[in-house]
């Protein structure tokens, strides 16, 4: 079904073979057909958070952090205050967006194998009446872990305050209700499974129609983004027209499959049969299973003088699989993604070549000691590839 | 060749199969086999404007205002200045990217047919030690105008400023000196003849180098952007990789058609066939000849009480064609894109097609009055298309 490695990593993942062949025809940005699947796009996105009453979906070029900086720029106000709720690093990554604009900023950090706790935010919020935005990860791509959305949406909402929620990870498949008060941002290439080169905000009109005038970026202002497309259909800048024709065929396929629910059972699928196969190579996940969210299983390294990540993955690699090393500040892990345009018979296909993978490494890698065996280990692996 | 319609536009246009096909399989943008691509691609870059020893390719997600705002941002000093010449709407598009970044801005203004002068340039520099920064377009894609950059770039280095080139609509295709102090911007989907997703900076090493802390924006930071890429090799957030890939697909297409001169050729060729055509059937070109480059063609609208630019367009996109209405603020006109992987035969084709429609519109719509008529225009169209 497809074509290149399977890629079992945060995304760009693996997508299905008709996503891609969407992408085999060209067209003008400004015309007719096109401005039609935009409106389809648009449409169907906030359709997925249930928010089609309230929210409006505001695409945009670039990555997931294009989107997660045009929603800081746009919707919070230049004179406020955000609290990022920061467990990983696309938490981090919000701080530094938000520092870097001239945004006041508070910071409050947990473990990265800890969830973020509503509790907590509870008492910031009460101690500072200054603040007036929250920004929260839904799932940490960093670990994999799956923080209280709705917990903490209810203590922003009661407080009265607005939420911005990094959805990249868990929109499209885990649920996601986007209350009053809250917008999300999101991107075309993680649970929807389309690839990547737009990022979108779901955004509540009445906070987008308000932000007017607040973004000083010219290409990243989402209101000016979210007025063009409802003035003539049209995106402002040229669009990534394939991009976003994959990402309608992308959106059929999850219709197909029956929607987030179904796509989530599937990943659940994907993540048992991965986590008990890989507990049984000895392998010890990074999180409790209660802050496991099924998109992204975090692993500890081996501590064994043998193994070494670029030769595991090198090795992975000749099998037909991708997986990428962890992003953990502080404990040498490795991850492996559950999502994309996989079944279980992947993952089964998967943990039988990490055991092949591993079994080689410990033939092949004598303990010498840890430095002189991490770098015989590369020159081995590296004449082993070619 | 091509599936879809023919798109004779300013970009996204037309692009050859083999260019999409590239997109058919995925990559992980952390992998090996796509960090080689990226650097292909960042090493072929500079080639194209002789800039390979002074100047790096940070190539960028979104489209080509992004890369522009990105430039601005990150190469302008924040106390410097930027005189902005414009004669176009891609001219007064960078006034709006610099105001908006806070920067101190000047707009010296020619008529939307008129070149920009290196004279008037040189005494504006001469009375203004302020100015740090000179911005201009090179291709004009608001009209197809020609702006002699040999001549301002030489100014400019004469009086000891930087240049920013908006190259968008002739990099690929047009001869581009890329000197000291100059840099420039460009996209993936104009005569490079990629797919949109992508635009890219041929910055100058030394430039880019000190410009480290200077750009607000982290998405838009191209030192950040360019430090990513020297470190190892990737790009600082998801890359739309299927759109990477295109791309250097259609850089194959290119040597293999000979280089940029060879690609003019063609475009000269695509032009000339047009103009001829277009004189013949009555249309009067907006630009004089020796301003007009050979990428896009404006064309007054005929001052005809049966023209209506919807009903001809729909007429030409009911034969495969899409044409885009003009972008000027004074004439009612449409613009036709030289650009893409189309030749002579394709525009003759086009040249009959546009006979065809103004001969039906001609006979279907009788002069009742101007705003009368153009709304049974509508009408009568809209019932022949479907």
């Amino acid at each position: 079904m497809t074509r290149g490695p399977v890629l079992l990593t945060p995304g760009p993942l693996t997508t299905h073979r008709d996503t891609r062949r969407a992408m085999l025809r060209d067209w003008g940005s400004r015309d007719d057909a096109f401005i039609t699947m935009t409106a389809d796009l648009r449409r169907r996105l906030p359709k997925i958070a249930g928010a089609e009453q309230t929210h409006v979906a505001v695409p945009l070029q670039g990555s997931g952090t294009f989107a997660v900086e045009a929603a800081i720029a746009t919707l919070v106000p230049r004179s406020g205050k955000l609290l990022v709720l920061v467990n990983g690093a696309y938490g981090e990554r919000m701080v530094s967006i938000a520092s870097r604009l001239g945004l006041t900023v508070a910071a409050e950090r947990w473990a990265e194998d800890q969830a973020v706790e509503a509790a907590r935010v509870d008492s910031l919020l009460a101690a500072d009446p200054g603040i007036t935005d929250v920004a929260v990860v839904h799932c940490e791509t960093t670990s994999g872990l799956l923080n209280p959305l709705d917990a903490v949406a209810s203590v922003v909402g009661r407080r009265g305050r607005r939420l911005l929620v990094d959805a990249m990870s868990s929109f499209g498949a885990l649920p996601i209700g986007l209350g009053s008060g809250s917008s999300l941002m999101a991107s075309s290439n993680k649970c929807l499974e389309g690839v990547p080169g737009i990022a979108f905000v779901l955004a509540e009109r009445s906070a987008i129609a308000a932000a007017k005038g607040n973004c000083a970026s010219l290409s990243l202002d989402l209101h000016e983004q979210w007025r063009g497309f409802e003035a003539n259909g049209q995106w402002r800048f040229t669009p990534p027209v394939q991009v976003v024709a994959a990402l309608v065929a992308a959106l059929d396929r999850l219709d197909r499959e029956g929607g987030p629910a179904a796509r989530l059972r599937r990943y659940g699928e994907n993540f048992d049969v991965l986590s008990t196969g890989m507990a049984r190579l000895g392998f010890s996940p990074f999180l409790a299973p209660a802050l496991q969210a099924p998109i992204i299983a975090t692993f500890h390294a081996p501590r064994e003088p043998w193994y070494d990540f670029a030769a595991f993955s090198e090795a992975l690699a000749d099998r037909g699989f991708v997986i990428y090393p962890g992003k953990l500040t502080r404990a040498e892990s490795f991850r492996i993604g559950c999502i994309g345009a996989l079944g279980a018979a992947d993952m089964r296909r998967f943990v039988k070549a990490a055991q092949t993978a591993l079994a080689g490494m410990r033939l092949l890698r004598r303990p010498v000691g840890v430095s002189e065996g991490h770098a015989s280990a590369r020159c081995s692996s590296g004449s082993r590839s070619t």
